[in-house]
């Protein structure tokens, strides 16, 4: 796409990291912002800059409740534009649009599946949208052009676009991030009123169980309640499986109890083994070698030397002690392009990948 | 303590990590399973030995069901050794061997608080227990003698002792880890029915709330039906949040719906607030030093041979890089004892530290 062909309106978290992911592509976006000071700080970042010119493309990044007001002004502020947004629900504001707008064939809803528990331009990352979905929702009336300008936008920062109604879209989110978030809150909430002593046992599963509670509670509010009749009939069944499991802690000794608390525990494993790829891989897209090394000062250093001479860049870097002590596995993450190359050289040059 | 001082009942994940411990400290634990095959592995990945001779100390680490029945055998087979178990519930596994063991003095129960998904002696690892809370809950039975023993092995193996009451520690992990396991069990129970297209767009908040779905569904029947008193009150009052979450959905449009949903998602805020330590930090006892790099291939490199170069194991790194993309950050984890050390070492170097 040409310089100043993409104008992102809002510079929080995820326009700021658009902004920066297409710098990184060479496109400067021209940016917008209501607030003077997330506008200076995403400019100063090298997210774009504020000289406005006719945009083909103007990309929302507001929060969800002002994402249909915004999308309809865009509209009208550039007559032959293309408008997306990147609101976390489809269908509320496809519906807005659809009826207030003059031309919504020029509108397709999109979501960017990416995010971090802190927002604002200073939590902005380049990478943040590298190898995570990107869900266009196109509605009746949206024209194919409009879709495809959505789809290259996406493509061209790394992102993997995948095209589904605005409906389908509010279906799965409910299901993927809606109720995790009300399920992680429910249970920290638990955590208020526990005694000192006792969350100083707190382990690792606690914490990422809980992790996401963290989460603002304000645009968590604007988010879940766009998507409320989705959301109610998940909690409903799972209001049921804690009820039955309530019931059977309380009277273990009744015939049945047992068997009700294993199902529950087994269904959980079905369900984790329906969750695509490495469970609890962070780095879907990157690929991961694995390497053996000795498990002393200076080995690792050693590896990652090689892998630097030979010009490949390290994504993330994972280590695992083996039992007893005497090796060590490395876990390199890198991008698809150079794995093979990668593990190429490693093995000519005596590193052992398992 | 002396060598073939202490006898290791049980190797599997627990038993088989202890031995490689205290292997690591030069102490050569007797190790002694049902399973001959489970014995052979961990003696092969040199967790102890197989030759029996008079312990001081016996630690049982066998499934929680048979813990009660294995303390009450090994205290009467080894009438001058101190005896404790490792099963996550404490109270009903020490009103059993305070009723039937003859000398029960010599029995003090603890709970190592260190696990992973995969259970067995292949999953074992030297460094399972350090830096973990290593709970130690006597009877008013129990010798100040049997007591300082456990103590001591905690400490060697460089975990954190802890003392309290049985039924204080069953409060306790009933709140940090059994509600835990069966909120994520509850939710990943919801994914067995999802869609394809629908799990396909899980992102890394699902994955942390979900994962410890994927624990052994029989070994966690076990626990969780010994804590069965503590576990209901807690359940209950989780259900009726769920309760008034469902309500608030499917009524959104009534007066207060959004405000209970908002108190909701601001409680679990709270509630993540008690949790010790850097939120989802998971190397809590390992000291972490950020170090400034060029996002280049080689720079990494160059810092960790000069860490190596200075003598300082690594024991963890993570990269972040950072908005737009010229610097990295890179922390890493050391030993306590050597943080100091490398962090003058790295600034007299002109490396930069944040």
């Amino acid at each position: 796409m040409n310089q100043d062909a993409i104008k992102i309106v809002g510079t929080g978290l995820i326009g700021t990291s658009l902004g920066l992911a297409l710098a990184k592509k060479g496109t400067v976006a021209q940016l917008s912002d209501s607030s003077k000071a997330n506008l200076r700080l995403a400019i100063e970042y090298g997210a774009g800059q504020d000289k406005q010119s006719e945009p083909k493309l103007v990309v929302v990044c507001v929060p969800p409740d002002l994402s249909a007001d915004v999308v309809i002004e865009q509209l009208d502020l550039h007559p032959d534009a293309t408008v997306t947004d990147v609101a976390s629900v489809k269908f509320e504001i496809q519906e807005r649009v659809l009826a207030q707008a003059k031309d919504p064939s020029r509108y397709v809803g999109s979501h960017p599946m990416a995010g971090r528990e802190k927002g604002g331009p200073a939590s902005a990352r380049a990478d943040l949208f590298f190898a995570r979905p990107w869900v266009i929702t196109p509605s009746s009336n949206s024209s194919d052009a409009a879709v495809d300008l959505v789809r290259d936008l996406a493509i061209s920062i790394g992102a993997l676009p995948i095209v589904m109604s605005a409906k389908e879209h509010d279906r799965a989110v409910a299901l993927v991030s809606h109720l995790p978030q009300l399920v992680a809150s429910s249970l920290a909430a638990r955590l208020e009123s526990g005694e000192d002593s006792q969350l100083n046992l707190t382990g690792q599963g606690l914490r990422d169980t809980s992790r996401i509670a963290s989460s603002d509670p304000g645009l968590w509010l604007q988010i879940l309640s766009q998507n409320s009749s989705e959301i109610a009939p998940l909690l409903s069944a799972l209001r049921k499986d804690i009820e039955e499991l309530e019931e059977a802690f309380s009277n273990l000794s009744e015939a049945g109890a047992l068997a009700k608390i294993h199902s529950l525990l087994e269904r959980g494993n079905r369900g984790i083994g329906r969750i695509p790829g490495k469970h609890g891989g962070k780095l879907v897209g990157y690929q991961q070698l694995t390497v053996v090394i000795d498990d002393s000062p200076g080995s690792l250093a050693s590896l990652l030397t090689f892998i630097g001479e030979i010009g490949v860049n390290i994504e993330d870097l994972k280590l695992e002690h083996s039992p007893g002590a005497p090796i060590g596995l490395v876990e390199v993450f890198v991008t698809p392009d150079s794995a093979e190359k990668l593990a190429g050289q490693l093995t000519e040059n005596g590193w052992r990948i398992v």
